[in-house]
């Protein structure tokens, strides 16, 4: 048995690999139509899909899994329309692959250029809801990449059929099938084995719950690209409105709870402590948020618990939020980069100074000034679908797009230049 | 004993972070004006340099070193000057840190940017001569990074007073001295402790043999980029003249045989083997190269030797290399794909539309169209001094500079922007 999970995961892996020196010399238009004709066949197919992703559904059902998460695995005719449309949006997209990103000519006549070119093959392993295996397909072809998708077993049978609809998809556009290749067991010892093949796979995506990166990242041979958690902050400065502060605050905190851009600490500057904190505390109360808060939060705000430290490492993903008073700028950079998760954190001041000093001292993917933490996301930068976050700071950093799914190569070109 | 190496390996890594926070909000001029300080300091103190650098140079003799390699290791007034030059120039190059990398509006009036900002804390392992210490220290002093390096024992000394040297330098220009912080022992114990520090070191580079590179990425939990070989390849298309491949090939392997850029492997287009194998293989046998040959060489050459099929693979390091003959440009790109080391391969051809092919289809860090594999260098490209050579596809790839330190920053800013 796991004999057999060597031999397959070897397979999945060459084959991505053969794909990917296919894709490598493939035209944009082709790879442009190959996504084009995704959006289309998944329309086509719609019916299908549906009916695959009953077989899930029921299988939910019978495994008691909540009404919340049942809903998020349902496929209609209507969620299939906005996964086309998202694969359209790629399709869409300034074709990265081949750009000249930097070129230059050296004294003695050669030319130096640096050209943008697909990573090889990506694998993705995701516990989400099905559109990420359309997502994933879409940025991985556009780009120029293999791909090996590895979803969650709750929605194996919609992700199979998808699968399908898109290798039908990639023939009719001259793309080898096997460019997208959806993994086609739910045996949980497949994903180590997968996780050794460097020699094929070059890029490891995970994309889930805390412990499910972890346990990529333990076991991967091959490099991973990942986030882990998002604790981001909103700090207010001293020169701040009491308006922009709340509005900001409750947006972070409130738009959405359970994801991760979505603020889970506050910094107020002790300037404003005394006006806002009271202020800005109860309406986060009224709108049903827990704070957490250190001492002079609380000696502000009575209704506030009060925090530990692990507080102020915490990501919620829940209406609960730590707040704490900081006597500097300087003090608010220091805790962030201390017990942030170097996600997205946020500064509010109408002081360019202080602005450029919080952007350069606070050492996260994303920084925002005078916005919601909400906006860290591709599509909000408008990148189209994003493969992933990064909180990792090699190759790429924050939302990934198409164009974070590319390397470069050296292009040197000569005539008969020889070293001497 | 090793609970005192992992207290001062956690000391060495805590006190690079503090430092990288620092220069995370230096100015380009006061990091600018650090490297200019250290290359003043490297001619001042030449006579302390020199000295130390005596006492490797007895303990190689009693310890047996060739004269080759204490030559490398020696250090004298004209080599430090050498070293002072190549430190000016990073002085001098344009400032990676704060560039916009790229920059939109959003229709909803945010403003995205991609800002580079540096790495944070780099370690170097490395085996070779001194001078690697201070082109590494400047190279990241420039770029915004603290760095803690490693060097080979054989040149301990050296390198401690290389290090005090550019301590002085840092403080007198009013950065931490502890951005550039030489590891004080050679216990070899100490390396796998530090490159548990992922905590505090975000990227760790290893120069040196194939056995040090794989020691390292075995043992490290901090991202390593690094190359194990170079098996270069020079493929000669049909439609190339006989001059141009002959002033190249002998270039490329002859030139300086033990290094990683040299050719180690050829391949001829059958169309014009039989002309080009006879006159080029004999230039190179004049030359004191031992050619390998597959049948179809060994044919037309008959003092070639057989080839085995591990000489396709082999990174000779000497004056020997292999030879092949290809049916096809398709063939000769995956003859390289399979074989090589995906560091530099170069076509020679007068035919656009065959290096365009090469160029697309060749999976390598470096493709030469009509140049020595030879110019595959920091310095060649105009990068100035290089901190390494990467034959990954993540981050970086080829010959790394400054600007390969740094990553970048999302800076999003709005003007009370809340998401809806």
């Amino acid at each position: 048995m796991s004999q057999n999970l060597e031999t397959y995961a070897v397979e999945l892996a060459q084959a991505a690999r053969a794909a990917s020196r296919k894709l490598a010399v493939s035209s944009g238009k082709q790879r442009t139509e190959a996504v084009r004709a995704m959006a289309a066949a998944l329309r086509e197919r719609a019916a299908h899909i549906v009916a695959e992703n009953a077989r899930d559904l029921a299988a939910a059902q019978e495994n008691g899994l909540t009404s919340a998460m049942i809903d998020r695995l349902r496929l209609d005719e209507a969620r299939i329309e906005k996964m086309a449309r998202a694969v359209e949006e790629v399709a869409e997209q300034v074709d990265p692959v081949g750009q000249t990103i930097d070129g230059w000519m050296r004294p003695n006549g050669l030319r130096i250029e640096k050209r943008r070119v697909p990573i090889g093959v990506v694998a993705i392993i995701y516990e989400a809801r099905p559109n990420v295996t359309s997502d994933a397909a879409s940025l991985c072809i556009k780009s120029g990449n293999a791909c090996i998708l590895r979803g969650g077993k709750e929605s194996f049978h919609s992700n199979m059929a998808i699968g399908s609809v898109i290798a039908g998809a990639l023939e009719k556009a001259g793309l080898p099938a096997a460019s997208v290749q959806i993994v086609n067991t739910t045996d949980r010892e497949l994903v180590p084995i997968l996780l050794r093949q460097d020699q094929y796979i070059d890029l490891v995506i995970p994309r889930g719950g805390e412990s499910l990166i972890r346990a990529v990242v333990e076991a991967s041979r091959i490099p991973v690209i990942k986030h882990y958690t998002g604790n981001c902050h909103v700090y207010v400065d001293k020169d701040c409105p009491l308006e922009l502060a709340e509005t900001i605050i409750l947006n972070a905190k409130c738009q959405r709870p359970g994801v991760c851009n979505a603020a889970e600490s506050l910094l107020f500057h002790r300037n404003v402590a005394d006006q806002f904190i009271p202020v800005i505390g109860r309406k986060l109360i009224e709108a049903g948020v827990e704070i957490r808060g250190d001492a002079r939060t609380c000696a502000l705000l009575p209704e506030a618990k009060p925090a530990q430290e692990s507080d102020l490492y915490a990501e919620y993903l829940d209406l609960i939020i730590s707040c704490s008073v900081v006597d500097t700028l300087e003090q608010a950079i220091e805790h962030i980069n201390k017990y942030g998760s170097h996600h997205t954190d946020a500064i509010l001041t109408r002081d360019i100074t202080a602005a450029e000093a919080f952007c350069a001292g606070v050492d996260s993917g994303n920084v925002m000034v005078n916005a919601s933490t909400r906006f860290s996301d591709g599509g909000e930068y408008g990148l189209g679908a994003e493969i992933g976050i990064s909180t990792d700071k090699l190759h790429s950093r924050g939302p990934m797009g198409a164009q974070d799914l590319t390397t470069y190569k050296w292009i040197v070109t000569g005539n008969g230049h020889i070293r001497t």
